[in-house]
């Protein structure tokens, strides 16, 4: 069995006049062996009811007949064992936006978190957007500047879900001025790939066959820190300007991919779009 | 004679408490062999009296006993035979903020223009912020949106005062989340190079020794467009996300240079800082 598919979305997708994200999330839910039944996860907010009915209208809107609540506000709720079956009864999981540290802080560790994690290897789609984006990565960006130049101290981390790992994934990127904080992550350690997903435009995730794929109506920058000559990171005083050369910068909106292996963007043809 | 060095100003410089990029200026015409004077150009304003005066103050506290006005607000007074001679009697120029298309389509092709580039080539030392900034190049940026991705439409473009050849220069460059407009217009024609300078930020550039140093408290972005491997800016509607890969990005700070000819970072040594 392959591990799930992501579908990783920048914050504001476009839930009404062209949700063309949110149905390409749908059809390929519907394309998978997996059952009809999207369950949306509202923990990052703390209007969980107002969030989950605005996804199931959006959902249903679009041809989804079954959008199913999951309303964890508290460790406890999360360590219920049910959540080891119910997982497996969804075909997807989608992540709602609000705050990305609730979303680790009450669900890391837990058992909907270690059932998640299973059923995501056992080919469970997993979507996110905004905190539901950025808590993919291991390492996720808990907060940092808007336009703001990169220091030690414009960008603050956090241990994140982990669902795609070796990457630092950001979101609201271009709308929100956030190079210089993704930038920031970069430079502790060029190893990870910054991915930052413009609003209303997604990923999709492909980590069996390492790929990834431009969704929505905006640009995908992708920050490869491997070509990173120099970085004066670990020798400059918090609060002032790193120095970071070499970083290779591929900007993609809708009509490319990227390799995630060889790191090299790629085009897709309109057949293979969303194929898995 | 060498060409004169330019000082290349992000916008809003401190001119109070910490003037560093104005004192380096200062000691930098102080240092050559030219006339302890600059002229202060205010054409790209219409508040020239109260530009003028903020200057005049900020160069006069920090040791500037001679700072002359050069108030041009029109092509009548920027063809005055006078110049010629004008031109050749001030150590440096100094071109304040406003609107660059008042510096290009006020000054281009006159007297003034001519005269400014016979003793550019001659040595006068050229400092420019913002708008005075932005007309370095030839190519320059007219406008475009703030924090917004590239789109062919992200940029509009116009000819600059051409004193810094093979460049597209951009000002307030993280401070207004212009990665977008400037990327858009490096897609039009990789071989130029990008520069973004944040405020109370500049670069000093030496074209006769090829490099260029940064000066100030934030970052200068170069993006180096030569090793773009794709780019779909010819076929992409007006107002579609571009995609452009393989783009190089420096972000450079102070202690930071950058040679022109290799297009490589490099350190600055203290002792170097400002030689000319």
């Amino acid at each position: 069995m392959d591990i799930g598919p992501l579908v990783i979305i920048g914050g504001k997708e476009d839930k009404t006049r062209t949700p063309e994200i949110l149905l390409q999330f749908v059809k390929l839910i519907q394309k998978s062996h997996r059952r009809d039944v999207v369950g949306v996860v509202t923990t990052a907010s703390q209007l969980e009811e107002q969030v989950f009915r605005t996804y199931q209208h959006a959902f249903e809107d679009i041809g989804m007949v079954r959008v199913e609540p999951v309303i964890i506000d508290s460790r406890a709720e999360a360590n219920a064992p049910f959540w080891y079956q119910r997982v497996t009864e969804l075909g997807a999981l989608f992540f709602a936006g609000g705050d990305q540290l609730r979303i680790t802080s009450l669900l890391g560790g837990t058992v909907f978190d270690m059932a998640l994690h299973q059923a995501f290897r056992e080919g469970l789609i997993i979507a996110g957007t905004s905190a539901g984006a950025a808590m993919m990565s291991t390492t996720m960006i808990v907060e940092g500047e808007q336009d703001d130049i990169p220091t030690k101290s414009s960008v603050r981390l956090a241990t994140g879900m982990g669902l795609w790992p070796h990457t630092v994934v950001d979101q609201h990127f271009t709308q929100r001025g956030r190079l210089g904080r993704l930038l920031a992550a970069l430079a502790q350690n060029p190893g990870v790939l910054g991915v930052g997903i413009d609003e209303d435009t997604a990923i999709f995730v492909d980590q069996d066959r390492e790929w990834l794929e431009v969704w929505g109506s905006q640009t995908v920058s992708i920050l490869d820190g491997r070509s990173i000559g120099e970085s004066n990171v670990h020798s400059t005083p918090l609060g002032q300007p790193l120095s970071i050369t070499h970083v290779t910068l591929h900007v993609l909106s809708k009509g490319y991919g990227f390799h995630l292996k060889t790191r090299q963007p790629m085009r897709v043809e309109e057949e293979d779009s969303g194929e898995y």
